[in-house]
């Protein structure tokens, strides 16, 4: 695996349009932290079919496109090309792209606002990475959240873009105890994976495994985290009483995962001290999850990433030393 | 021009009534960030005539008022003699002081209200600077929008203030695509200037000639990117499909307006390069507003000028270098 | 007083457990800022009385099962030493333990939700004191309120924890102008010491006899600028138009008892100054309860210590002097 990845960086080195496919795919792969073109490509396919086989294409293509406008944008900007290279500036436009063509019915103006959302998103990650490196500490995906709902908060104002597929704003209503069920061995299995698919907004579980294997090429660490986090947010989910098709969905489980991996192999070196801590960060971003979930329905607009950004975050701010 | 200004800038070194004029003036002058006594009296006399056109003087006066509390905070503070003297610490109150009376009752607590929240204006403006100068990015007119925010929520607990001309707080409500009509000559130009006067809340689009007037005695590239935005807002937001009275109100453009100057003519030096980064954030602040009118509505509180201060913020935190 | 704690803490030097007991009391004591073990136990004999005095034991009990949490947990994230001893890690944990039982009915996952979100309380002061301290600002309750909306928003989606004791969520309704009565001696002196005791979420009056003293064993100014805070927030409460039932219930005076004492006599030294300074705020902190009242009425949360927290910091950002 090393020498085929030394071979292509090879090739890279000596073509633009190799180097420039070489960022997309990096960036595709940083979604889950992965600076490697084999997950980006991986995880590409992964959500691909995904998209196909649950009859949304415009979902697939809709990254694609973010992901390619972000590294232009990014090119326009001129930014730092170490971070460039590593594909930061290329996972914000990706995930815009497959979170706004999830809303949002397609149209003209549907593909104007991936464009725009995915160019943004670099300006944005610029902007927040800038001021959080004063703590140490990175964007993860906030650019994204943050872009995507101002955009989808605007359809309401906008007739061109039709935001049919939002969740209705209204009332928080409490959980109806009865939408609670026993939790039977396929559901868990079935909440495992939809809970490492929705990561990317897809709830096609057997893409899990496409993923698992994107993550496994690049850090053995990750992929075990991203199956602990799942496992973990799928028990507690269902020991805190939560309904059952949330759970199988995928839905109380995606923030977690990232959570997991995030905290337990990426910034931290894993040791048992630090699987605490990210195990008590993974149990606390289900409840995140759930208190997003509430708190967005006055505003009618998914909960994208934004409890493992707050979570994570309020994690890696103290700067905790495990060593 | 700048012979006059030269004279009574000698005037007013040598009386202090006369400084606390300047101060006072060149603090309305900031709403538009001009350091230019004569734009702030360009200014004022502009609003003073739209409140009156419309019939609602307490506006006008409320606005003096407010610049007034604001100054003589920041003098009881012993804040930095430069800022002070810049106007930097009176926007913000002649804001708050046109803010509350347009949506509040004239009443006895009004100007208490309209004195007290122009004198935390200043407490937040010191705060918000002192943060924010970490990253070298102005707070801009956020302590505006964030007093007026506290004190326009708060009349729903207090009786002695009555919020009656607030939005009606409720669910959010997507556009009806019926409200979207052909965009005529006449409401275009309409559009353009109420975007100008809404900068100060004023729907009165003959006054847009003296505020333009305002910015073009101090800065021609001010006045430019002025109507530029305006034109941008109006056109973005029509071809988007917003509601077509919102757009001839100028209720779409006024954040836009703000953005264009803040970033094509104040925080960056004009070129094309710069030219082109205004220009996206500027449509973004179309959107922007779109989404922020909506995610106020559970709130029943005005947007004001949040979308500009977020989008503002957004493209001039990553401390981007065009030269 | 001064013998009694210097052998007391000679005591501690020597005992491991009575250095535990000791680090949970002042834990206690902090949450109206006192780094003083008497005080801790005077607040704490005072929060159990109310808690029994109003048949719900729970929340006594919650509360010293979250400081111990804190506690504990702040040892094994081996925390510095001084801010340990001081009792800086375990008010927040205190309050979590206050506030859970208060709104969500007792069941098995509430207990594992008071430990949690005790435990992560202390994440949230490291993480928020790094970041703030780039200011000079402290992190004061924000953990609290933070943790607690995250837990308490979450209800709503487990149902394992009924959180029926929370306020409706739904749309804002301004005061009915007849809920104003005029005020009478009694409810003003019942306003007062409410004011003092909803620090700590107990509306039990006579308690408040008890904080007092916790304060004055500590600091005499804490304790006048405690008095003083909740006597302005009553009458400025009243003055506006203020619902007399919240008045009463002590509602619209805790906050502002937080911040007369944080900026008269914590990070201040007094003066007339500081006062007049530390006046302004109160006077804010009782229009900032008005407005989060009115803020988090679509969500169905209680403010807790939001409107404490968000003026204290807007008033100790501008980094002000007054010596």
């Amino acid at each position: 695996m090393k020498g085929m990845l030394a071979r292509w960086e090879r090739l890279c080195a000596s073509s633009r349009i190799l180097r420039f496919v070489d960022v997309n795919l990096r960036g595709v792969g940083q979604v889950m932290f992965q600076d490697n073109p084999l997950s980006g490509l991986l995880f590409l396919v992964a959500i691909g079919w995904g998209s196909y086989a649950s009859g949304m294409p415009q979902v697939g293509w809709g990254g694609l496109v973010g992901v390619l406008a972000a590294t232009l944008m990014a090119q326009w900007l001129r930014v730092d090309t170490a971070a460039l290279n590593a594909g930061l500036h290329g996972f914000n436009g990706y995930l815009v792209g497959l979170a706004l063509p999830t809303f949002v019915a397609v149209s003209p103006a549907l593909w104007v606002y991936v464009v725009l959302g995915a160019a943004v998103s670099v300006v944005v990650m610029l902007g927040l990475t800038n001021v959080l490196k004063t703590w140490g500490v990175p964007a993860l995906t906030a650019p994204f959240v943050l872009v995507s709902w101002l955009l989808l908060l605007a359809t309401n104002a906008f007739s061109g873009l039709e935001g049919g597929a939002l969740p209705p704003a209204g009332e928080i209503v409490p959980i109806d105890p009865s939408a609670t069920d026993p939790l039977r061995f396929g559901d868990f299995v079935g909440g495992v994976l939809t809970s490492i698919t929705q990561v990317f907004l897809k709830g096609h579980g057997p893409a899990a495994v496409l993923l698992l294997a994107g993550l496994a090429v690049s850090s053995t660490a990750a992929a075990v985290f991203a199956v602990v986090g799942a496992v973990v947010a799928v028990i507690a989910a269902h020991l805190l009483g939560a309904e059952s098709q949330l759970v199988t969905a995928g839905l109380l489980g995606f923030n977690p995962v990232l959570t997991a991996i995030a905290l337990g192999a990426v910034f931290y070196r894993p040791s048992a001290r630090v699987a605490a801590y990210a195990l008590l960060a993974t149990v606390l971003s289900v409840i995140a999850q759930g208190a997003m979930i509430a708190a967005m329905t006055p505003f009618g607009i998914p909960t994208l990433t934004a409890a493992f950004v707050l979570v994570t975050w309020l994690f890696l701010m103290p700067g905790q030393k495990f060593e």
